[in-house]
């Protein structure tokens, strides 16, 4: 029936997909159907907005600079793409995260003061400060955390990345990921688990205690194992991962298995307590987000080597606090463009609703800005059990930011797209130009401090970072131009 | 666009999806633009048999035997369905195979006298003959092997299942998987890895080695860890394992790391030597197949419990020697129906091409018999670089398998089809009546003895095996019924 060609038949061999303008909610009844429904996400060009319209005219008509922009994001996604990043050990805080100092907590997202953190933020602030026995009680370390004493950045500006609140203190013990074809590193706290823990707010007894036997037992153990077997290659046990349904943003259960078999044995020939080094791998069998916190820096360090490429519009940084959305574009520098936090579409753990939620927190938008996460929901079907949707929407999400990103990966493939590489490297002038915003997988926290996790899904980040970014990148090449 | 419905609108909410009739090349065009193809395998019905769809036709028109059949394959695939395989222990196979003595060598596979054995098989007798110092060089191995002192048998006839050549000898430590739903057994020997192993028919130094260290260090360890441990949930293993990438049979790298990191910790907390725990974890991080030899006795326990079902056309066995393929079903008990083993169409290690290959062997067919393996292409897209073919196509292979199966898993589901479960639970009558064989993944093996794997691929079991059986079921239920 097929061995010949003729137009309908052509048109057969299509794979043929619904295109949904507009809401969401409109193809509802062909999802019923189970057809794959492209939702556009349809916005008028520019988000409607007319003098951001006009400015891109004048970059790509006009201006004609879009050609050095276009050999800007060549060099800066090809710096993304070239990335080795290794884990290489674990350190304290103070000791290897440029500019901590014995006063210095670090925070997910961009700037934030005390007095405008969410509560999830404040809750992991107030354990933070008890973990560092710099308070006594929540009482004493909410006056500590207002008196001024305590000085608050940003994780990204120390090379740094937190999940959710991404409360880093002096004393944490952190990752040490090493970029090995820049040589920059990049750091991250070691993952608790779920539930009642500290990135979610969370700061009772037992996140403490929890928190110091990770930095009494389970961090030295695992740097005795790391130093004796080498540096861990993690681009390619996340490209296996990818193979494994996972995204590595919400789903890490297979990068988590295979760092254990990878470190089992080394763990079992150093000197320590089997006891010691028992706890240590239950542990691990008992996190499967373990291996998120090294899916963050990795992603951390490969994009801090696209950063402040002149001219280049290359997202190289999404991240939220809980009271604001914030990117930063490798042209533009170190400025962060903002927005309020959106709220989390989720689903939540039971006795939990939205009127729980927390708006949108946490460093780990890292992922998607590196090319996986959300980006790879096409190699991670199993992922709607636990942020919504269904496996269709999930090749859709894939597909879709192909639109809004400069290549595929050539190590990250997803076997169910033909091994096509992920959507790497957003592009903040097509996200402008299409309307399409990328697609982010998250973890959900509770509105007020010290309760944990209510929950996951999925986010829709602000447009309006991402416009004002492209408005800030097309000034900057015209004064550069003129 | 999408919120009104019309017939035209009805006819692009269904998926659209090419059906290929006859020779699957016809389709070549149509997969090389992406498009996902059915390839009916269309025969005509009873693969043009007139004797046997006359048979058929008694069965269903004249008989109407056929809801007599329908009640016991309810029966006898709720049995499948309802098994609960769990691994509790290792031991050595004289001591715990039902009928196994000093002088037996256990064997894939339907029964096959040695003049008769494939390359692969007799390499791997004198092998086992070897490792038993029951010869001191290949040449007496054969000698030994042809005098008639030794009873080959099939592990069918013995609880057991093997992969490949299959052969299991008196002092081979085995798995001990026991159905908690129903309290039998099935055993299988520990997997070796890939390459030169005894199962493809190699018999080096380095392979009775290895087998001996499998027997002093590896089984032991393990079989102390598993009873720290206690019964370990397959079910579950293989369930997560399937959405983990693995579809049980030629991809186990999941499977294989849920293990390693479930028994780690009780590993480490036994009293053996470190560096011997060392080792063994080192052997099995290495050995991504490792957990084939536990799918593999999981589906003969459960199998085994939805055998001897009076009128039950489900195949409860499809096995092959290298010789021969053969079948077992239901309701006509123990007999074997076989057929000339085919050739593999397989992708082959540098070096080899399909003139090497061994035909079809092994009992590891058990996996697709029981609603995994090929049945579960589907859950393994990056299979297709093991075995060949596209992930597409292992889409429509679950999906194809489906027509000729009774049941859908509860356990095993595929997230890329929506989470429905795998097909489980072959009917030979529908194979007969569609044409569609079962789809089977396999290792292939060099056809001399000595040698090893040569590649892996797909295999199309012969129709005939499942004609002979829909022939002698149907004659003896008119038989008992008349």
């Amino acid at each position: 029936m097929a061995d010949e060609r003729t137009p309908i038949r052509d048109l057969f061999a299509q794979e043929l997909r619904v295109v949904n303008l507009g809401l969401s909610s409109f193809a509802e009844t062909l999802r019923a159907h189970g057809t794959p429904v492209v939702d556009l996400e349809w916005r008028p060009p520019a988000g409607g907005d007319a003098e951001l319209a006009e400015l891109l005219d004048r970059l790509t008509i006009d201006g004609g600079w879009i050609e050095t922009i276009e050999r800007a994001n060549v060099e800066a996604v090809t710096r993304l793409l070239e990335a080795e990043p290794r884990v290489i050990g674990i350190g304290i805080a103070r000791d290897v995260i440029p500019g901590m100092t014995d006063r210095t907590i670090l925070h997910a997202g961009p700037p934030v003061a005390w007095k405008r953190m969410c509560g999830p933020m404040r809750g992991a602030v107030i354990g933070g400060l008890l973990y560092e026995q710099l308070a006594g009680s929540p009482g004493e370390a909410e006056q500590l955390a207002a008196s001024g004493e305590i000085s608050f950045d940003p994780c990204h500006h120390h090379d740094a990345v937190g999940p959710m609140a991404g409360v880093v203190t002096p004393s944490m013990p952190v990752w040490i990921v090493e970029n090995a074809s820049a040589g920059n590193r990049a750091y991250c706290t070691l993952n608790e688990g779920l539930g009642k823990v500290l990135r979610y707010g969370a700061f009772a007894d037992e996140v403490i205690e929890r928190l110091k036997w990770m930095g009494d037992e389970l961090a030295p153990t695992l740097a005795a194992a790391i130093e004796a077997h080498g540096p861990i290659d993690l681009r390619s046990l996340i490209a296996q991962a990818l193979q494994m349904g996972d995204e590595g943003h919400n789903r890490n259960r297979a990068g988590t298995s295979l760092l254990i078999r990878e470190l089992a044995p080394f763990l079992v020939r150093l000197d320590g307590a089997r006891d010691s080094i028992a706890r240590v791998l239950e542990f691990l069998n008992a996190n499967d987000h373990f291996f998120l916190n090294l899916t963050m820096p990795a992603g951390k360090c490969a994009l801090d080597t696209a950063a402040n490429v002149e001219r280049s519009s290359l997202v190289t940084v999404m991240a939220r606090n809980g009271t604001e959305f914030g990117i930063r574009v490798s042209g533009t520098g170190d400025h962060w463009f903002t927005a309020p936090a959106p709220i989390v579409d989720g689903l939540y753990l039971p006795g939990f609703s939205a009127d729980d939620a927390a708006p949108d927190i946490g460093d780990s938008a890292i992922t998607e800005t590196a090319g996986y996460g959300g980006f790879a929901m096409a190699a991670a079907p199993a992922i709607v059990q636990f942020v919504g949707g269904s496996p269709d929407q999930a090749l859709e999400t894939t597909r879709r930011m192909r639109r809004i990103t400069l290549a595929e990966s050539r190590a990250y493939q997803v076997p169910a797209l033909g091994f096509r590489g992920t959507p790497t490297g957003i592009d903040v002038l097509k996200v402008v130009e299409t309307g399409i915003v990328p697609a982010i997988n998250t973890g959900i926290a509770h509105k007020e401090p010290g309760i944990g996790m209510v929950g996951a899904g999925l986010v829709t980040p602000p447009f309006e970072c991402f416009a004002a970014a492209a408005r800030a990148l097309t000034e900057r090449i015209e004064k550069t131009e003129a």
